[in-house]
């Protein structure tokens, strides 16, 4: 069974560290239930291609077939704009909480204006660490019964791709936010680089057990801001002005 | 692991000739997530208990230990006031088609005004005959795409569970979005005035004529990252942080 219908633009699900074959086959399922293609696999335990994955698919071979592997869950995000992880638990990040409906609104409003966006999932058991949130711009979560709130990762994708399809359902009768078009994550990694090196230089991310809350905290700062390309660079001049001196006054000597 | 807090009334589910207890576990597990408790199986065809559907349940046992069998799908809803039916195609039938949401919203009418209600599940390949649905009120279909729109047993009854939880959810009102809140204005400007004062000294905000629009863009930036009173500290010190190693670049000749 091949598709073309669903050949419309939609948000990528991203798997960081999927355990078993099978939940990546009905990750797979669940996208093409809700008109979800690209599926992309940060380091699957297991190996990629995988058979078992492809029986659980159960015939959604499209998913699995162009499912593509990365080394690390920045290099899967580094195209996109907008990325949202979901979570099972809130985390010590102000990063905004979206609900699936609102997280589906959001994604829409970015694939609509021609950008890229994706969904991170977590392992199996573990979900995302901390890292790999600190990466997104948002938290998705669901609600769940307290007593019972663990969903398996097939289960928050099939969620998830439910929400978008109706977000997307009724043909773009939704008026849409204009919003101006996100930095790819590559490129707001680059300036958090920038700003991360001169701020070790100041001695200001001290002392080193605290570092990763404060680079994270930081982070979330700039991704909460969803920044433009030109944004970016303006940053990026900002954080030379403040800190570089000018030709002119580093050579006194030269006048 | 026992549960008191979801004893508040809930739909009940029915599945109507389920093949595999695997499936039946799925599917307690599903509705543990969302509040759902109470089980009916007509004719399991593997029979019941099914040690298969306890593994499968993950931990949700008091839906399979509760779970009551029934010899006929008339018999599981003869105490029943509203049922509602899915189907994963429209049938000949005149019944009302509800959307999953608008199916929770009638349930939890029914339900608040103490009746019982369920809701029907066929069959994991055949789904529910056209007697079976003959029994139902109206029927509840599931938007998905056309080119792969059949849900399995377990994912049906997740998104059913998933509306109906969420119109229960948060005291009478939808989920809301969780943001945090917001540093004051006063002190976002503070922030805005020690940095175009740094800025200033350091020649960036340069020719006058463009300072307006470049002060204008660079607030637009930490405005749309919503700033905590947090946040707000720690861009304070980043800029701080910034001069000082300018200063200190300033002055090689210290060493």
């Amino acid at each position: 069974m091949t598709s073309t219908a669903t050949r419309s633009p939609a948000p990528k699900v991203i798997l960081v560290a999927p355990q078993l074959g099978e939940n990546i086959g009905m990750v797979a399922r669940a996208m093409a239930n809700f008109g979800l293609r690209e599926l992309r696999l940060v380091k699957p335990r297991d190996g990629w291609p995988s058979d078992k994955a492809r029986a659980a698919a159960s015939g959604a071979d499209w998913v699995v077939d162009e499912a593509t592997v990365y080394g690390s869950t920045a290099e899967a995000v580094a195209d996109l704009g907008l990325v949202l992880a979901t979570t099972a638990r809130p985390r010590e990040m102000s990063k905004p909480i979206l609900t699936a409906e609102s997280a589906a609104v959001r994604l829409a409003e970015r694939v609509d204006a021609g950008e890229s966006a994706g969904i991170l999932f977590g392992a199996e058991r573990s979900g995302l660490d901390n890292d790999d949130v600190a990466l997104a711009d948002a938290i998705i979560t669901f609600p769940t019964a307290p007593e019972f709130a663990s969903l398996n990762l097939a289960q928050s994708v099939l969620l998830s791709g439910y929400e978008w399809f109706r977000t997307r359902g009724g043909t773009g009768g939704r008026p849409r936010a204009e919003l101006p078009p996100l930095a790819a994550k590559a490129d707001v990694e680059r300036l958090f680089e920038h700003l991360e090196g001169e701020l070790d230089a100041a001695g200001f991310l001290y002392p080193p057990e605290k570092r990763p809350v404060m680079v994270r905290n930081l982070r979330t700062i700039f991704l909460k801001a969803a920044l433009t390309d030109q944004e970016v660079r303006s940053l990026r001049g900002v954080i030379r002005a403040l800190s570089e001196l000018k030709q002119r006054r580093a050579k006194p000597a030269d006048e």
